[in-house]
This record gives structure tokens, C-alpha cells and sequence, in this order.
């Protein structure tokens, strides 16, 4: 679905951006680029800067003018940090990435990005359905454009991939309750036969141990290494 | 708070990539950045794309081994998006950022990012608590080094300042139901005035109009702006 949705570059100026904004794409599934009146492109920069993403800049669109670039498009947001004295309705990445994915799925969709001097100009902004502000520190909003076409991508990858953001990945079944208790009696013994824990004096030397492995969480393989470490301690202490 | 989050770079090989990485960190509010061993820094392609962040890479702290940059954090969050034969506890960017907010903000936290050809080793990976991974296409992995900071920090500002997310700024009032009601009638006078509208086939004509208003949430000046406009109209309509 992100297929076919397309990111607009107005006059981008630095040819490394161009290749960076289709490396950015690509790692989020996107693929159509289309480049109004750049100023240099094709280019050796932005081929560098795509490095795995060529296949993109392939079949970049480039256009003389915005209404052209936009011409099918059904909803258009654009990307500006600036509010104007006539604001837009406007929203974060992540709204616009769930709003585009549970709403627009089946619209034709635009993501409108203006030049790195000057972002997207007041006529450029009224082409637009919305504007999308990032949030950033308000003393310095100067994102570079290709970092920008990143956290936009990467919203809208998440949006809808949601399901396949990865989980803690240590699938292996934890030691038990009781296997843990197992395992801190052997562990109290081998202290006391070291004459490292005085039971008269215990102090809380059981209870920081215990502490620790609980939040550790110990697992099974880790639990048998453990106990295999103190049984064989136990064989080799002097009676 | 963010202040005090450090980014270290271990080997980064292009000059370029370290300022980007400044601006990124600007951006969102963080400042203290770390190099391990770069191919070449300070260099005039850093600080020409760290546009507005030189002050960060002013006090960037150079180092000879990655012991030496995490020396006193508590806890590390390693970037890397290759999962390991014995896996670390991973999160996405989003979960390591509500963790830090919510859980770590009094500890001393290190975000680790490895070398543009090979992220970070298992020895690298095995200095930190967390592994983070970047969700993205599974056939193509390969964020820049900027990029994946970008990312990162972006998460960190949004659960630190969520509540300067920015909302719909048109806060004017609405034109209300009866004020809308008043604006249906004058237009439809109009357009049966015009012969536009027939009384006796008005098909959905007026339904489409009101969808159309409605859904646009007309506020009160855009009201007055309309009404102006009809009231206008029918004074030089021919009788």
C-alpha cells in the first residue's frame, strides 16, 4: 500500500538529499519520487547517497512545476515547520501516517516537501489538504530535508506494519518459581560452606542475590549453567 | 532531560554523517555526542552538514575505544538491526523511548550506533543492556547512519515533550448548525434564481453541496466570507 504513495521534492537543490530521500524510502517501502525543477539530477551525489536505493532514482519522476507533480493526486500534506497567518489544519507525522492509513488507503496520496533554503512557499502550502509540522525544539526546527523524508516514511512504515514491530526476542521458556527456589537453596549452601554467609548473621546477602536474578529473569539454559556451575563447585569443595 | 542522553558513534568513516547526526540530535533537543576512533574529525564536511548544530560538534567528545564512551553510563541501548545467534532484549525505537522517559530518567543513558559498513559487532552489542531495532523492509535494512539517528532522537523528543505535540491550530469557532442552515437557504435561492437548481429535479444537488461544507467545518469568518459572496451576487442579479 505505501507503494503508492508519493513523495514531491520542490527544487531540491543538494543532489545528495535526492539520494538519501530514495534510501530512506526504500528502507520503508515506498518507491515513488518525484522531483519538481531540481537543480541537479541525475547526479553522482545522490547516486552515492542512495547506495542500494539506485533503483528508485531509475524511475524518478522529474517535472517543471508542482501543479504537474501533483496533477492525479487526491489528498496532498505538506511538510513545513512554519505556521502561516492562515494556518492550515495541522498535524504530526504520526497522525497523518494513521490518518493515511486508516482513512486514504484507497486515495491517490502525496507528501509535499519544499527546498532546503526556503521550505514550501504560501502557494505551495495552498496545493495541500494539510500540513504536517514535526515536532523539534522550538529555538532550532531546521531539519535537514532528507532527515525529514525519514521520520515521515518511518511513521508511515509503522502505521501500517504495525503488527511487525519485533518484541523482546528471548523466546526461551523461564526458569520456574520452584526451579529458581532450587537453585538459591544450592547457591545458600555453597555460601555457607564457603563460610561466606554466617547464618547467625545474614544480613541481606540472600536477599540482594535474589533480587538480582529475579530481574534478571533468569531462563532455562541460564538456570542449568548455574546450577551446573555450583554443583560442580560443590564437588571440588574441601570437606 | 535529553540533555543528558549521549550518542556515541563508534568508527563512523564519513565526516559527513557526524555533522548530520549533530543537526539530528539540535533538532531534538540532545547535545552530548560521542566519537570512537572516526576516520576523520574534526573536517569540513561535518560542519558543513551540521548547519546551525556546529556548537554540538564543538564539544564532541573524541575517544580511542568504546569502553572509554560508556565508561560512566548505567544504561546502553545498542542500534543494530541484525538480530544475534544469542539475542538481546529488543525494543523498537518507540519502546526504548517511552522506557528511557518513563523508567530511566535519572540514570546515565548511552544510545550506541556502529560503523556504516558493519554496525555494531557482538563485542559492541555485548556492552549494552538493550539491543533497539529500527523497523523496516526485511529485503532492505540498510538505514544511513544519520538516518538511523534521526530516528532515534525524533522518538526521544516525542515521549519527552508529548504534549507539545502540535494539534489543528484553526482554533476560530465554527459556523454553527443554524448559521450553516442560513447559508444552505441563501445558496439555494441563488441557484434557483440562476436557473441552476430545478425545483422539480433538484436531484441530490443540494445534499452534495451540504457534504461538501459540512466536511470542510466552515468557521465563522469563512461563514461571513460565503454569505458576502451570495448577498453580493443576488444584488446584480437580473430580476
Amino acid at each position: 500500500m505505501l507503494e503508492t504513495i508519493r513523495i514531491v521534492l520542490v527544487n531540491p537543490s543538494h543532489p545528495g538529499n535526492i539520494g538519501a530521500c530514495a534510501r530512506a524510502m526504500k528502507v520503508m517501502g515506498l518507491s515513488q519520487l518525484y522531483l519538481v525543477n531540481p537543480k541537479s539530477f541525475p547526479d553522482p551525489q545522490a547516486t552515492a547517497r542512495a547506495t542500494g536505493a539506485e533503483d528508485i532514482l531509475e524511475k524518478t519522476v522529474v517535472v517543471e512545476d508542482v501543479i504537474t507533480a501533483l496533477a492525479n493526486c487526491e489528498v496532498v500534506y505538506g511538510m513545513s515547520a512554519r505556521s502561516r497567518s492562515l494556518p492550515w489544519p495541522t498535524f504530526t507525522p504520526r497522525q497523518m501516517a494513521s490518518q493515511i492509513i486508516e482513512y486514504q488507503q484507497h486515495r491517490s496520496t502525496a507528501l509535499l516537501f519544499g527546498s532546503e533554503r526556503t521550505g514550501l512557499t504560501n502557494e505551495e502550502l495552498a496545493l495541500c489538504h494539510f500540513q504536517v509540522q514535526i515536532p523539534t525544539q522550538p529555538e532550532f526546527k531546521s531539519l535537514n530535508l532528507a532527515a525529514a523524508v525519514q521520520v515521515m516514511v518511518y511513521e508511515l512504515y509503522l502505521a501500517n506494519y504495525h503488527s511487525l514491530s519485533p518484541n523482546p526476542t528471548d523466546d526461551e521458556a523461564l526458569a520456574t518459581v520452584v526451579q529458581m527456589e532450587g537453585f538459591y537453596e544450592q547457591l545458600e549452601q555453597v555460601m555457607r560452606k564457603v563460610d561466606y554467609l554466617d547464618p547467625n548473621h545474614p544480613k541481606l546477602l540472600m536477599q540482594r542475590l535474589r533480587r538480582l536474578f529475579q530481574r534478571a529473569q533468569v531462563n532455562r539454559t541460564e538456570l542449568n549453567i548455574l546450577r551446573g556451575i555450583l554443583t560442580a563447585v560443590q564437588k571440588r569443595l574441601i570437606e
